[in-house]
C-alpha cells in the first residue's frame, strides 16, 4: 500500500489539483489541509510503513479459563468488522485510517468531505490495487461515492452493517452522531482544556507551559482555552501572562492572544476583555483565552467539572499532594502535572499512529489506533458439556 | 450491605408482598420472576458477599510509559462515573446491580418495573444505609420514583449525568435505547442461539446438547433457538431429534418441542410445523425450535452470518478443522465446539458475577462484569514540558 501510494504519486497530486481547483473560494488554512505535495505523499507512505512491524491486534489470546467441567475457554482479540469512517479535507486520513483498518483486520468504509473527494479516490485507487497485488480483497477499502450528506447520514444508521464509526471533524458532524447513530460510535476530539497555576505553581514553568498550550498550534484539540488561576498568585501572575502573550508577541511581530477575562482577572487586567459565559464553554481554537480567578484548587476542580469536555486538563505546581489530588480528581482523557496539554497525541505517547483522540469513556479513551479498532470473543471448546 | 439486606429481611418481604397483590394479574413466570423469598434475600447479600474478596477493577496501572522528554505517562483505570441500570421485575437485579456499581467506584442510578417499584425501594432503603454507616455517600445509590415511561426515555438521554446506560430487559427496550439514547449503552440480551450439527457430529453429543440447549431453561438468552443440520446426517438424525424432544418429553409428562422445519426438514418430518421466514430471526424463549437442513459447513455459516444476534453459537463435530473454521468465523460473543451454548454466563465462565451479557462488540462482549464498569485515564507527569 505505502509502495502504491508512491507509485501513484503523479495521479494523486493531478486529483488534488482538481480539488483544489474547485476550493479556490476556501480559507487559507482548509486548502492548506487540502493541499498535497510530494512530500505529503511521501509521509502518508511513511505512516503505513511504520504499521510494517507492529503485531496486528487480532487474533490474541487475553484470558484462558479452564472449567471444573472441562471446558475450555479463550478470550481472543477479533476484528470489529466493517469501520466506517466521517471525515472532512485532509487526505492523508484516507490512507491513514485505511491502513489502520486492514493492519487491525477490517474493511473500512470512507467518507470524505465532497472538498477532498478526488484526491481520497485517487489514494483509495492505489491503495485497493496494492490489496489486489497482495491477493486481499480489494472492498477491504472502500470510498463512498455520494458526496451529499445523505451518505453521512445513511453511515450513521447503517447498525448491522457497520460495527464502528468513528466521526473526525467538527463539533457539528460529531453532535449529530451521537444524536442520530444507531450505529456505535467513539466520539473524537472537542477539546476545551484547561491550564490550571496553582499558588505553589513556579511562574516561569506555569508561563511557558500555557504559552506552549495556548500558542502552538491553536487551531487543534490538544490546544488550551481556559486559564484558571489561584487566587494567592493572580496578582503576580496575570501581568506575566499579559506581558507574555500580548506584549512580547506583538514585539516579535506575532498576533497577540486576546484575554477574556472574568471580573477578578479583569480587576487585575484592565486592558484585557471582558468573558461572556459562553467564553467558558467555547473550545475557541484560535488565539483567544479565556481567563478566570479561582480560590483554590478545590475551586479550580469545580470549574473543570463543571466546562471540561473530558480531553485534556493540566495543573502546574509544585506542591505534590495539590497534583495528586487534580490527577486522580479529574475526569478527563489525559491530566497534566507540570506539562503541556498539546502532549495528548498517540505519537507523543509513544502508542504509534493515532485514528483519532477520544473524549469518550467507553471502549477507547484519549489517543487511539490499531487497539481499539478489535473487539474480543470468547471461544470455548467441549467434549458434550451440558448444563 | 450485605447485613444491612439481612437486617431488612422482614421490610423488604413486606413491599414484595404489596408488589406481588398488585401484580396479581401478571402471569405466573412474571409473578415468580417477581416473588422474594428469605431464601432468595440470602442469595442476594451472598452475591454481595461474594464481591468483597475481589480486587476494585478502579485504580489499577494498566500501562506505563516513559517518554525520551522525561514525561511519565500512566495508564490508570478509573470509574466511569455514574451508572444507570433500566431493567424489569427481578428484585435481586436491584442489589446485584447496586453492587457491582459501588464495588467499581460508580454511582448508580436504578430504573426498574413498575411492578416492582416497592421492593426495589426497600431493598435500595436497606442498602443506603449500609452505606450511610460505612461513611460512604448515600446517594451512590438511587432509585428512580417516577414509574413512568417518561422516566427511561429521560435516563437514556442524560448524557453528561450518565457515563453509561444498561438496558436489561426485552427486545423493545433495548431497540429503544439503541435508536434514541444519547448516552453510551451496553446492548444486553437477545439471543438467537443457533445449535449446527455437522456432518462429523457424534449422534449422542448432538442430541444432548441440543436438548439442554433448549430445553434445559427456555426464556433465557443462551437457550437455543435454531437447529442447523447438515445434510448428510439430516435422515438419520432428525428422526431422533423428533424422538428426543416431542414423543419423549411427552411420555415423561412434559410439554414437547414445537419443531418448525423448513421444507427440506419437514420432507423427513411430516408431522412437524413449517417453519415462516420469520421463525429463524425470533427469539421465541419457548419450547419452540426453528430447524433447517443445510448443505455443508459453509451453509451454516452463512445461515449463522446472516441470522445471529451474536450472543451465542454452537458447532457439534468430530471434525477438529471443521470446528476450527466456525470458531474463527463465526461473529457472535461466545462460540462453541460440541458444548451447551447455556454456558454463556458470568458464573460458568468463572468471571465472577455479571451485571449482563453484552451482545455489542465495544467496550464489553458477553459476559461482563466489574471489568466493564470502569475507563481509564492518562496520567502525565511532568517538570515543565513543552511540545
Amino acid at each position: 500500500m505505502a509502495d502504491a501510494l508512491e507509485d501513484d504519486r503523479e495521479a494523486i497530486l493531478s486529483a488534488n489539483a482538481e480539488d483544489l481547483e474547485e476550493a479556490k473560494g476556501l480559507s487559507p488554512a482548509m486548502l492548506d489541509r487540502l493541499m498535497l505535495t510530494p512530500e505529503r505523499i511521501s509521509d502518508m507512505a511513511r505512516g503505513i510503513r511504520a504499521l510494517i512491524p507492529l503485531d496486528a491486534p487480532f487474533g490474541r489470546c487475553i484470558g484462558e479459563y479452564l472449567r471444573p467441567n472441562g471446558l475450555v475457554i479463550t478470550k481472543m482479540t477479533v476484528p470489529l468488522g466493517a469501520v466506517g469512517i466521517i471525515y472532512e479535507s485532509r487526505p492523508n486520513v484516507t490512507s491513514d485510517a485505511a491502513a489502520l483498518a486492514v493492519k487491525s483486520g477490517n474493511a473500512v468504509l470512507l467518507r470524505t468531505g465532497k472538498e477532498a473527494w478526488k484526491s481520497a479516490n485517487a489514494i483509495v485507487t492505489a491503495l485497493r490495487r496494492a490489496l489486489r497485488t497482495a491477493n486481499c480483497p480489494e472492498d477491504l477499502i472502500l470510498l463512498v461515492e455520494d458526496r451529499s450528506r445523505a451518505s453521512a447520514e445513511e453511515m450513521m444508521k447503517a447498525k448491522g452493517y457497520l460495527d464502528l464509526l468513528i466521526p473526525r471533524g467538527g463539533k457539528a458532524l460529531i453532535r449529530t452522531c451521537v444524536e442520530q447513530a444507531t450505529v456505535p460510535c467513539i466520539e473524537t476530539g472537542t477539546g476545551i482544556c484547561h491550564i490550571y497555576v496553582d499558588k505553589a505553581a513556579r511562574t516561569d514553568m506555569a508561563l511557558s507551559i500555557l504559552d506552549n498550550a495556548k500558542t502552538s498550534r491553536p487551531s487543534v484539540c490538544n490546544a488550551a482555552e481556559v486559564l484558571l488561576v489561584h487566587r494567592a498568585i493572580a496578582e503576580s501572575f496575570l501581568p506575566l501572562v499579559w506581558k507574555r502573550l500580548v506584549e512580547q508577541r506583538r514585539e516579535k511581530g506575532l498576533s497577540p492572544v486576546s484575554l477574556r477575562c472574568d471580573e477578578r482577572a479583569r480587576a487585575i487586567l484592565p486592558d484585557s476583555e471582558r468573558a461572556s459565559d459562553t467564553d467558558f464553554d467555547t473550545e475557541f481554537l484560535d488565539l483567544i483565552l479565556a481567563v478566570r480567578v479561582v480560590d483554590s484548587l478545590d475551586g479550580a476542580l469545580m470549574h473543570i467539572g463543571a466546562h471540561s469536555t473530558g480531553h485534556s486538563e493540566a495543573i502546574v505546581t509544585e506542591d505534590e499532594s495539590a497534583a495528586e489530588r487534580f490527577l486522580s480528581t479529574v475526569d478527563a482523557a489525559a491530566v497534566y502535572h507540570n506539562a503541556s496539554t498539546r502532549f495528548t497525541d498517540g505519537g507523543e505517547f509513544g502508542l504509534g499512529c493515532e485514528m483519532g483522540i477520544s473524549t469518550q469513556k467507553l471502549h477507547a479513551r484519549g489517543p487511539f489506533g490499531l487497539e481499539a479498532l478489535v473487539s474480543y470473543q470468547y471461544r470455548i471448546k467441549g467434549s458434550g458439556q451440558i448444563r
